[in-house]
């Protein structure tokens, strides 16, 4: 059962991977890539101990082999008796199964206590957008008033691409199924139930307050139609799938629903299959976070995440373990601004110089006459070195009324 | 020097605060105000073990006094002597000291590793916005390519309202000053040098490499014309203060400097006096967090989870100390559409139905002819059960061909 061949080093630091799935094998690679950075930041070599799947391995046997347990096997049984049995066996847990914390959450968090372990679940919503920690260590001592989250990126894909293109839900479903935002079975997407236990789970860090998944009131998007976006476009809004948890009048109000934003919203502007959450109080005013909501790799590395904080204490800065080379002359595109004579062959012999340092122009606009006559490009990116002297060359051309400015542009689009 | 009157108590832990400006005293505020939850989560009642100001106090005395720490004098002389003797007795020390870190951060970390003390500084950068715990501990092991950040909300309040209003860079100055965004004497911030301190912080936690002040290349936003912003919106380009540090061939490149972002980039949407820094590996694509970047309270909740989390080993999920009742029915704006018939009169039927239960309508779009008549209505915020029941009581009225559906509107805006 244990990995490798000999017996584990004096650093080495075990763990016992319950599921190969999607997330469970991307979880063995990525440790398996950042094995050396793990060991070099903790002190420990981790291993994997051994894979426990449905149909292979033997629990007793792994968590006997292992330091720690990760959890991605998924759903109540066996997850849960795995789970308790880790904890009461002593041994760190990490998880990325939101159902079990959600229905059972109260129950394995006081073993946890009980048993002096750590039950690390970062993973679990919002994948790698660190909201679980930020929720229990960040704002441990934040009075909340209110969390806001897109917390399941199937949906979230699925209204960005009916807003974008005025196709059908049903239309849209199959395009995120056949894309891989969507499973074959959706039911526990688009009905609200999966964001229902993320929210259930955000709930209870916040508020102090036990909160289980039937407590929270849930309406999915599958009655959403095209002229819903249509209208909404007309009234200035957007339409996302929105979890709330919030106080009411010395209560708590847990929730998901579809909803439309205003543009100024911190999760209006978030589209495809991404997560966010918005939490709100009187001291931080508020925060954003955002990030892909699902993914192998992505999730993976929430769990490693939690993984190497049960393996060290935190906070210690480690040692400058690399030594890379400052660097200072990088590439990058530019904006150019110039005050220009308004006489013919201005443009020529401007393009001339830049093409003369092999800076090639991406657009341009010409602007006023007379004495205001101006020049503004944008290049193509290009070392800043001979960027610069291009510019100092073109401050000496008289047709330039004044010396020329630069602004740089940051190039990369993302969905 | 110590607070209160009597001995400190079994459970009392004492924070040694330096420096009682305006996060100083926001600090010992909410650190009042928040005692009695941090004791229910820590098991400890914080105090404050006294004050040491440039001008009052005696740092050996109040050193002796403390359990733990928080250095918010700013600066590096006296502030690294008193960082330095704190760590050296074995004291845990919380600081939102940006210039220390950058200029000696090397030789604090080491010092903090050699005597097995914590040094915690979410405030310096970012304000609230937990980068630097995301950094350190959920990426702990992420491979991270590049970092973009606005790190200093006075620059980005000055450039998004240029951007808005038109109006000079003097101008807005002169406004931001009024405004409490921006000093006296700004010339820090303008220039990029805080920026630069900030990003040579993070460059550290996410490169592994030693990063000092003076290696970070640095242009800052002084000679930004209204007509730079004029032309990058003809351009489809917004303005901000970036940030980058990113790898380069090989090597590390750290920047700070003006630059255009295209729209969908997840820094072009943050504007006002916000920061926002987002993470790019390929493991996990990239995160984003936002939030106020400064401000007293904001500030003093970053010291203060630190100082929460330097008391209890983290990521224990302590009991649900609280139990909020679970609210069903919230107040809530709603979208209603209504697919109708085309005669007069429909739109008084319904606005009469609502009006009976209490709702007021905001605004109202008529659209299509015939077959295709539809009313949609914005109304404002009402009891849910109130705006269910009024819908049911929409759904008898022979003038609609189907039945009503509604969806619900997020109202809150932000900057």
């Amino acid at each position: 059962m244990t990995g490798g061949g000999g017996p584990p080093g004096a650093h080495a630091f075990r763990i016992g991977l319950l599921g190969h799935g999607t997330v469970g094998a991307a979880f063995a690679a990525l440790l398996a890539q950042r094995a050396a950075h793990v060991e070099a930041i903790t002190g420990l070599a981790p291993e994997i101990a051994g894979v426990l799947t449905r149909s292979r391995g033997d629990f007793d046997e792994l968590l006997a082999a292992s330091d720690l347990i990760v959890e991605l096997i998924g759903g109540i049984d066996p997850a849960r008796d795995y789970v308790v049995r880790a904890m009461a066996a002593g041994k760190h847990v990490v998880t990325a199964n939101k159902q079990l914390l959600s229905q059972h959450g109260e129950e394995l968090w006081g073993l946890a206590r009980e048993h002096g372990v750590q039950l690390r679940f970062e993973a679990a919503v919002a994948g790698v957008v660190p909201v679980i920690r930020v929720l229990q260590e960040s704002l441990a001592a934040a009075h909340v008033e209110r969390i806001h989250g897109i917390v399941n990126g199937t949906t979230n894909f699925i209204l960005s691409e009916m807003a974008r293109t005025g196709a059908s839900y049903a239309d849209v479903l199959v395009q995120a199924q056949a894309l891989g935002y969507a499973e074959a079975d959706p039911s526990e997407d688009v009905n609200g139930k999966d964001a229902a236990a993320k929210m259930a789970i955000l709930a209870r860090l916040a508020f102090d307050t036990p909160v289980h998944l039937d407590q929270v009131v849930c309406e999915g998007i599958e009655r959403i139609g095209p002229d819903d976006l249509e209208y909404a476009r007309e009234l200035g809004l957007g339409l996302k799938l929105i979890g709330t948890a919030e106080r009411v009048d010395g209560g708590l109000s847990v929730r998901v629903h579809p909803a439309f934003l205003y543009p100024g919203h911190p999760l209006a502007s978030v589209n495809g299959p991404y997560n966010a959450v918005t939490v709100e109080s009187e001291a931080i005013t508020e925060i954003t976070m955002s990030g892909p909501g699902a993914g192998g790799p992505q999730t993976a590395s929430a769990v490693l995440g939690d993984v190497i904080s049960a393996m060290i204490p935190p906070a210690s800065t480690p040692e400058a373990n690399d030594r890379l080379e400052i660097v200072a002359d990088v590439v990058s595109a530019f904006y150019i601004h110039m005050e220009v004579v308004d006489a013919p062959g201005v443009l020529s012999r401007v393009t001339g110089v830049l093409g003369e340092h092999g800076i090639s122009v991406k657009s341009v606009v010409q602007k006023g006459l007379g004495d205001n006559a101006r020049l503004v490009m944008v290049v193509h990116p290009v070392l800043e070195s001979r960027f610069f002297a291009a510019l100092a060359a073109l401050a000496t051309i008289d047709a330039l009324r004044t010396a020329p400015r630069a602004i740089r542009v940051i190039e990369e689009e993302f969905a």
